[in-house]
């Protein structure tokens, strides 16, 4: 049977990041990890190197880490991890466990409360407002564990102070802090972020660092501070059929990832995409939905430009704004063609609708 | 930061079927797949070949195709599949999802009655009985779903006979039928078996093909017959976070697989090698614990002899057997040495206790 | 040990539809059950002609009927009966399920997805926001169920026209239309209400008639109309620890409320005791929160006037409205004494803040 | 609508301990407790009389006591609040949770791992034996729980020493301890028991006390030691749907029961009735099957002398016995009637085969 593979999408494609494969750094280790004979479930010798690196850029060595397969077990797992059966979830209503996730927090059982975020963000005040909506026990699932993602859905980022002050009002009232960082290499590169990844591991009590939508083929790092909950995490992993026999799969990329920062300047490629699109789109005199502050760029386009640069570029328009325009979702990354990126904006700069 | 990895494991393993990494007619077609852009969470045009492939093998294009990380994954998705809340699973107690998964099935709800094996094996008699004991409704949980292994855990095979008298029984009851192929391809490349692929299709009702323990870095293909399952599995596999965005990792080896019969061709090489061993050990007068009928070698040998094999090899210990001896485990693949064969047939046969 | 029980509350309880016991003519039915022997779980003569009683006065021989102790446990089994483990829930956030019932249909892994009410209720309009909402199919769990209360959490009802609206929109979408009927007697005893019981089985696929709100000592009857749900129906309700073994102890008091109508009279008296309480409020120019339709009343009171209220009666302050006034909730039943309420009314007429 | 109620039913049953109503008693108490408005959920002064009454039966003030309407409930609810996701249960496969709850453990997510009993009862070297077979983690549930039921399924109990000495090995292995006391009742009014209630609670961890065996309409009571699971255990029983609005009607006859001894003396009135059909049966020269230690009778008689008893009387004929004979079992309670024990054991003596 002839494989007969198209070599390319028909136009290119700006709808996601997890598009392309892997970054070919992560693909050589590898082909170099391919020859050994190594112990199964993430006991290997890439899987251990990947924890001395991320620990190392931690600057700690007692945190437990643990690969996982893709962003929806890695938020699946660790909040089983951390919740008793009647405990709930506070999350942004445009979350992505609420809104992509076919309920995969609510299949283990727990509620999700919803707040309005702001910015794409959740605050201080938001969550205790959460709380004084839900204190009346037993009658309410008890809100124990709030979710936050940085980036967020819309691509804004939580600044240190921002952070900081959620984290308090957490320990205030003894809830649990965990960050989706499915693109927390974007957040921490961007020019507005002002905290390293050491600052979110002390600022939240569980987060994870997404490989898949920078560089790896897949694979994210969850990084749990509690020991008892780090000494039973690889139970939870097991039970989500998420640990991978073969864990150097995963463990060859991370390590990869944390070698000679690798990780952060991905990240930053992407965001430069990003700006390069943003820039572009504001010269033409169009206006932005949310600020760039990573590698999305939402803008608001003429409904004639959209159908142009549909013409050679695929990507979301998120929605109707007025008669004539709508707001367009762009998404970049380490890969992005910086010739497609003078393409797109040529486009709209040369638009005369 | 210097990597300093080992090359090799100090001893040699015949632990298991995942200490190896990928083929690598697999690990090159990953490659050759990573320049493009594609459609993710398994839209890509690599899961689609796989896809028409695995059909194509089957020689039916009605069924739907899914691909998971895992074998822990690919069970508790099927099952949970399948099943309505008070709906119990009929497994041997020596079955995968009884003894080696954390409890995945059961905390997706289900319970799982457990039956004696036979030589690994379910038979028609031991299903009635389980029917027999569990009747008293609404008491009891609703016996709907038989778990079998193909291999088995203990590596014996099914019959086409054996594997159709179970499928009438299933039928006669309104019981799924339900096969884990972890070891599928050993099971049908053993020199024992007189099934197809084709044929195992016909006779479950869903079942997965194992690529993890066969020549792939991770993933099994799920194979469902029924339509109406088939267009909500997705919702399932997403769930379960194991629909990975770039499903282009597990597609592309799949496609591998099912080119030209190497996913056979692999399977066969790991079966020759069991045969090598288990042909050394007989020849050297030690008897076998169950027949050698695909890639995994029960043999009952001195202590003594056990001793020496262990400066060279890692294995499993299975269990005592009397006072002098022991019931070893041991494991090959289409990667096993051919030269550490010879050199552990040679100790064996060479050995005066 | 003496036994020195106070034999009144020392405020006059407004709080909830549960402070008192069981209508004496129950009591007397289950004390007249009491000394025959009687078959376990639901299939003893008491339940029987319960389930009689109700499909006489549904008109309707082939639906199934099931007794169960608690509105969560109607609630949750009925859902979790209904869903298949990928499919959601809509319901207000007002709902009961939402907000008063410890996240139970989550913890039978189920989502809800939730919608804002309009005077305590749904819409088509509100229902199809949120189909439009939840299409990113496999990413987003599927709605599949419509959940409703009649009358609402804010004691307002539902007009036939609104329910066969809403059940149109259903059928159109392949969504289940399931009525929470804690509060169905008091919502058909509505001065307001233009529907049968008849009606509500017609226009929805699956609810329940409320017992413990309105004269029974537990006990709520679930109807369903699927026969096949029917048949499997109580494997749902043993699982959920929720199938008495003497069942004759809801069995006796259903029988005896849909006995000569006892039912809705007592729901009929409930609404009279709040629209005695509505009046009077009206009389002394304060207005209402929410129209009187069924046994709720939501008042706006001076603080003043609310202080003087507490120290003879309990009721809920439900929130702050403006400066100087408050939201106050008051519930009456069947056993809400008229002197309590001329008293009550007594003291927001003469008041002179 | 007449009622018609047979007021019998045809043949006197002795198959079960839940085929009548309750005891007088604490009937006549839940009619005195009627009148009052009282505060919901169990937080009633009935509720608070029986806990109080309990308490010092146990003679112990800090423990947690909760009402639950069922054991299915029971069982479910205290296993569910005990457990994190991956831990496992041990016991006997003849167990109730095992056998007769339609799987509701498991659906909380739980795996039951099934031991052989002994005599009907768990054992030290049993426990260790699952232990030792449930090690390989984190492949393998996390064994965490022991449940025993006392007295057993087959009426048998626990002795003093016997229960000290699994309480000691789960003590040593971290395992809770709980006990389901269904028929704790008659276990401790057996003349063979020489534990006391107190006994119980202090070498379990977690244990409950029927009422619905024992004389009442329904309710158990269940008694957690730890505080901090005492202070959450609340919101497990309202998200299983098991907190009744209504709390009275579990507590009153639970104040009644524990209200000058009448819960022993009903058990040890359901023990002698059982003697008297062991004696009968004894006399008559026919086996037992399990020793009568309780008010469950297994006794082997010819197939034709049971015959002839049934067409007097209901119960269970539990299994073959040879050719010509079965085990039929027996189930006696403190309103068993003296007359139609005699009836029992006069057709028995009389029947010459």
């Amino acid at each position: 049977m002839p494989s007969q593979l198209p070599t390319t999408t028909p136009r290119y494609s700006l709808l996601d990041d997890y598009s392309e494969g892997a970054h070919p750094s992560l693909l050589k280790a590898l082909i170099a990890s391919n020859t050994t004979q190594e112990t199964g479930y993430g006991g290997d010798t890439y899987c251990d190197l990947a924890r001395q690196r991320i620990r190392h850029h931690l600057g700690r060595e007692d945190v437990g880490i643990f690969f996982v397969p893709s962003g929806t077990s890695a938020n699946a797992i660790s909040i089983a991890a951390c919740l008793r059966p009647h405990e709930a979830v506070i999350a942004a209503s445009s979350g992505h466990i609420v809104t992509r996730e076919t309920g995969a927090v609510e299949a283990s059982g727990h509620k999700i409360i919803n707040v309005t975020p702001h910015n794409g963000k959740l605050t201080p005040q938001t969550i205790e407002r959460a709380l004084d909506d839900n204190w009346h026990f037993p009658h309410m699932a008890k809100p124990r564990l709030v979710y936050i993602s940085n980036a967020t859905e819309i691509g804004t980022i939580y600044s240190r102070e921002e952070l900081a002050a959620i984290k308090h009002i957490c320990e205030k009232n003894g809830l649990i802090l965990f960050l989706d960082g499915a693109r927390i290499g974007t957040a921490l590169a961007s020019k507005y972020n002002d905290m390293t990844l050491q600052d979110v591991m002390e600022l939240t009590d569980i987060f994870w660092i997404g490989g898949t939508k920078n560089g790896a083929l897949l694979g994210e790092a969850v990084v749990v501070k509690d020991p008892q909950l780090a000494s039973e995490f690889e139970f939870y992993v097991k039970q989500h059929g998420s640990l991978l026999a073969k864990g150097r799969v995963i463990g060859t990329q991370f390590a990869e990832l944390f070698n000679d920062n690798l990780y952060f300047d991905l990240a930053r490629q992407a965001n430069l995409a990003a700006e390069t699109l943003s820039s572009g789109i504001a010269e033409a005199g169009y206006s932005v939905y949310a600020a760039t502050e990573t590698n999305q760029v939402f803008a608001v386009l003429p409904l004639g430009l959209i159908k142009v640069l549909q013409e050679h570029f695929a990507f979301y328009v998120w929605e109707k704004w007025g008669d004539d325009e709508a707001v367009i979702r762009l998404l970049t990354t380490w890969a992005t063609e910086p010739t497609e990126l003078e393409k797109f904006v040529g486009l709209v700069l040369n638009w005369s609708g």
